[in-house]
């Protein structure tokens, strides 16, 4: 029996072995930090050494890193009853506090025309097309991005960036508001002085202490170019597809894109049949953002690209990772192939 | 050299190895337990085990548990807005959003008028006083109590219960609501649907399967009367203290307490000086909450039950668990008496 391939990275990451480790390891650190004895003191050390690593991957130094414990968290922060303007590819998260007036062109990419009062993120989950940032922009979700592309958070431009730990090596359940500096925002969740004032409850202190050893692993990944390789995996994928299926459509082809996504769109063929039969083909990937895949409804972010609502719900995502080989891949492209033909077959 | 003793189990609790265990063996589980695949089925499958066994562990079987990332997280949703009645013996996360009008007695008992509009917590973390909980109530602080006294959730009369894991053994950075069957909430972070939409954002699979063990485990030694022992300690060590100095006063001793927590008043001496003083000896105990122990103010709870400010800011808080042994009691009473007797000479 072949192993499961677990192709469905932008939902969640497997754990890195750097997270792991700093996980096991922050398990001994007994203290509170907000405490002010031995114990607290060094839990407090830990938790700000997480702070400087994260800030070093996010190239954020100087800004400020407050804790929370999503991406999603993160959005409800730094957008609640701000009434921003985003687009219909943001992800549910930002699209539950904002207005989804900006205009999206057919391979995903938006148009902002007031940054200070504008959401805008930098990638997007389903179809991976990076944004080009606008100057002077109010929040970015750099959630898909960090640890996938070069990022300088204090080169973008942007006052406010939302992260997370699970799409980048680290645990699920911990996530980050980076701030440039002198930006700020309304506390929503009050009670201890945790996360200076910001953010109050104790810190998941062996969750960040993972969130901050998988990025510092991730960036330097980055930097050594593992996400080229990953890149050639995913076109070998969408090559081997398209040379066998010509009816198929990659979404967002046309734009930049991170290089470990692909959104296929094979018409007739419902997204989520194809989910559950490359499933039993022993291959995980996903129709549409894991966060909505309970529900049937078609992508709003292939909706808002121009694709109907058949071809919208005809799509699946594949996106992938270092730990991707070239054999899962191969062997996806054939069980999908085989797949196909066969759900022609009963439709003709 | 001695080794050094953790006596503020009250602000943060040892991780128990059955946390860590679980913890361990979550690092492996791959899935969003929001995916269909058969990874993001095996996430969800273990994250609906951990409800169920924090239900069992909190005699809330049938009663619906939304995780969150803390107590104070928790208290935020099921407060804010409400305009409830408290009083001020409560934790910072409960004050931040309710009016602290309730009496309170010498001994810190709360006497709650409309318990429909009220919320009580159930053990206060300072003193460890037990309050009488009324039927009817709106929301309770249960997270003291979870884990060290018997509790049952479903016969508290309560609707909503704010539990931590972190206070018995669990991880930092958990959380949880504890609902009635048939009451619920407005949702304050918003995104996907996860957590029946009640609160969004992904889990924190591995934290939250180390709470669910180390609640498990805490009901087990509860029910195997290890707090008995724990407060066979406590007692010695204010035997110790009332039988060397007679000044000292222990709040809340009136009433019912915690099994392992202790308030001493010491006149003259300021909790932070015998705090440092403690440290430097070897023995983590504190002045206050934790969370608010930044802070140079004299206890809300203290000035509640009538102490004057001086006589608040003199106090510190013992606070000890399972794994406290005679001996460490032994060496504290011993030092912090000898410490008294130094602050004595030079006030002279």
């Amino acid at each position: 029996m072949q192993t499961r391939a677990y192709l469905d990275w932008n939902a969640t990451t497997p754990l890195r072995p750097e997270a792991r480790a700093a996980m096991i390891a922050a398990m001994d650190v007994v203290g509170n930090p907000s405490s002010v004895h031995a114990e607290g003191r060094g839990a407090k050390a830990l938790l700000e050494r997480a702070r400087g690593q994260i800030a070093a991957a996010l190239g954020a130094e100087g800004a400020d890193i407050v804790f929370t414990s999503s991406a999603t968290e993160s959005a409800a922060l730094a957008l609640a009853g701000r009434g921003l303007a985003s687009a219909a590819v943001e992800h549910d998260a930002v699209l539950a506090w904002t207005d989804a007036s900006l205009p999206v062109d057919a391979d995903g990419r938006v148009t902002v025309t007031d940054p200070a009062r504008s959401t805008l993120q930098l990638a997007n989950s389903e179809t991976g097309v990076v944004q080009d940032l606008p100057p002077g922009l109010a929040v970015s979700d750099l959630t898909q991005a960090f640890g996938k592309l070069p990022l300088a958070f204090n080169w973008l431009g942007c006052d406010i960036g939302l992260v997370s730990a699970h799409k980048l090596g680290g645990p699920k359940g911990v996530g980050a508001l980076v701030l440039r500096r002198g930006i700020d925002f309304a506390p929503q969740i009050k009670g201890g002085g945790q996360e200076m004032g910001r953010r109050a409850g104790t810190e998941n202190l062996i969750g960040i202490a993972g969130f901050a050893a998988a990025a510092e692993a991730a960036a330097r990944d980055l930097a050594g170019g593992v996400w080229e390789q990953v890149a050639e995996l995913r076109n070998i994928l969408e090559w081997a597809v398209e040379s066998c299926a010509e009816d198929v459509t990659f979404a967002g082809r046309g734009a930049a894109r991170l290089p470990n996504t692909t959104t296929m769109i094979c018409p007739g063929w419902k997204g989520e049949t194809q989910v559950m039969q490359m499933d039993l083909a022993g291959f995980a990937v996903s129709a549409g953002s894991a966060c909505s895949s309970g529900k049937v409804r078609a992508s709003r972010t292939l909706a808002a690209m121009g694709f109907d609502a058949a071809a919208a719900a005809s799509a699946i995502r594949v996106s992938i990772g270092p730990g991707t080989t070239r054999d899962e891949i191969e062997r996806l492209a054939e069980a999908w192939l085989k797949a196909r033909a066969r759900h022609r077959a009963r439709a003709a």
